[in-house]
């Protein structure tokens, strides 16, 4: 068995060296369906390199990742006998999920863990707006979060914030981690705990400061931060460039979630992909491609071979697949899980539940391999 | 239900206008997978456009087209319920289908019609040669060939030659056509009548000719032919290119074939595809991207609804899908059909079993809709 998981303009594999993101001619190679390729021609290659013509293959990857894996297999099943899909939001596009239901989720972490929590954060917003507004606003913020340099905008912090809590629903994970920052064990239940553990007349900003610091500095080295030109913490240059062409992924905040609200559109976010960089998204490209209408239809009947798994904790898994297609089409969903959790390394805290999910998909690729 | 069937940069559909076929810079959108992505989106905005969301799609297509309804139906289940894909080749690709199928085929319908027509187009091409070698010989066939200007190159000949033994096979209709050529009923039956009907002593080139008189001239209005600067009868200016980078489809002439024995050489025809266009082929990308090897057993679990016709006449035949893969991936075979004879206009000749055979089409087809 081969198992794959890689990604062109990402991490090394750079097809125009330092220039890769210079222009939309050289970002044009950066599409879900050139990866594709890339791996069917890889996979061939390798295989006849490595004199395993016979061995089946199955594709594995986590987000992107995942979709490009469910892809694979929908699209080069004669390459891949079967797709391990993690976290993977297939159905995250066009009106097939509704809009709000990532922010959603994202907020629903937080009120599961305490109402309190979810409230300090949900009126956090209008405060930092309204100290932003006060004269010496800025500079009293820049204080309460220990900016390196004097802060310029409110909307930097508001991202930071943004970030922070948004990130760590996505890496609400059961064992110590360090897949975009280090952070504890079921960070969301930390930063609650930080924000619980304020006296209840503190003030919002503080409280929810405390709980970003939490995830920009678990490790407790820092003692400013570089708000206003923070980069990226994903490092996902790339992924921008994505999401202005064929990764149209609408979103909202409903008045239920603990972000301000807010709406999408679709004109609004083309102009500034446009400013960006010259193109115009095709929002409704991927499932053109792809498909994701009514996928309970047109996959029982075509495809197989595919788990879709999925982690609740994770805002990712609302725009997954969360119920079974066929009887080899599975998805496995796990309540505590976060995003594709199941991919990373073993640890010897991993939960019963957690070992018991890898269980399961090796099971269901070994009957694949039978 | 909708039907469709057209193809990006022949007949009116040119990209880039007439200057579609100017270079590689806009040749290079002339791919099957770019096709396919048009059909896709084509469909989806007619639907939209016609209110026609809930009907599902039929894709036919013939030759290359049904190469692609094929293709289509396995890359996009999720637009099309099903594909008639009509005398598509879609295993003449690598090693699938041995190299000398396609001629041996041809060969074979000549064979089969009259051993001594076979023989006598077998044993024309030494002739051919011979006489070119000789003093005065490219005036004497100019003659024979009936040439409107003084013939210069004996292989220009030759190709004449060739043209219209191999196309005539695969346009052996039942039918009178006028689909390359206008010809009667049974092509082949009447080149081999009118080559057997000459006495045992004529010169071969004299029969050859007359058969290919035929062809080229069956409405007999034709006092000369221009041999030298013959425009391909297809007028398919892209397959070409196509052949020169995707479409590789490697072929041989055994000994046994009635055509020259030859043999087929990857480096050889990338040089002239490199001089031509300035790119060289990619041979093994077609099985890469769709398949191919092995398909009956990667489309018994995979792929649905697809019914591949094929008339054994035809030497494309013997590249196709000639067996039933799944109840539902069906060989629709015909002795006596030839290229994408049951996608033809009906006529009131028709014979029983191609109405037999099209009322088949018609009922699987049902079947899938409902």
């Amino acid at each position: 068995m081969l198992c794959l998981s890689s990604l062109r303009f990402y991490g090394e594999s750079m097809p125009f060296g330092k220039e890769s993101y210079e222009s939309a001619e050289t970002l044009g190679y950066l599409t879900s369906t050139q990866a594709l390729a890339d791996y069917a021609v890889l996979i061939r290659s390798l295989k006849q390199n490595l004199s395993a013509e016979a061995s089946p293959v199955v594709v594995f990857g986590g987000s992107y990742g995942g979709m490009l894996a469910a892809w694979f297999r929908l699209k080069y099943p004669h390459i891949a006998i079967g797709a391990l899909a993690s976290s993977a939001p297939i159905l995250e596009f066009d009106t097939i999920t509704p809009w709000s239901s990532f922010y959603d989720a994202v907020s629903e972490d937080y009120k599961d863990e305490s109402m309190n929590c979810f409230e300090v954060i949900k009126e956090s917003w209008n405060e930092l707006m309204a100290v932003a507004a006060r004269k010496g606003g800025m500079l009293e913020l820049s204080k309460t979060f220990r900016a390196c340099k004097s802060l310029q905008s409110v909307y930097s912090v508001h991202d930071w914030l943004w970030t922070a809590f948004v990130y760590t629903a996505m890496v609400d994970y059961p064992t110590a981690a360090d897949f975009l920052m280090p952070l504890p064990a079921y960070p969301i239940k930390e930063m609650c705990r930080i924000i619980d553990g304020f006296p209840q007349g503190e003030s919002k900003l503080t409280k929810v400061f405390s709980a970003a610091n939490l995830y920009y500095n678990y490790s407790g080295n820092k003692s400013c931060f570089d708000i206003e030109n923070g980069t990226d913490p994903h490092g996902l240059h790339g992924w921008d460039w994505q999401a202005c062409t064929e990764m149209v992924m609408p979103m909202t905040c409903s008045n239920e979630s603990m972000f301000p609200s807010s709406s999408y559109d679709y004109n609004e976010f083309g102009d500034e992909c446009m400013a960006k960089y010259g193109v115009r998204p095709r929002p409704h490209w991927i499932t053109t491609e792809y498909g994701g209408n009514r996928i309970d239809a047109v996959l029982k009947r075509f495809g197989s071979n595919i788990i879709f798994s999925n982690g609740m904790r994770d805002p990712w898994s609302r725009g997954g697949v969360l119920r079974n297609i066929s009887s080899s089409i599975i998805a496995l969903v796990t309540e505590k899980g976060a995003h594709h959790l199941d991919l990373r390394f073993a640890t010897k805290d991993d939960p019963k539940w957690l070992l018991e999910q890898r269980k399961q998909e090796i099971d269901i690729i070994q009957s694949w391999i039978d």
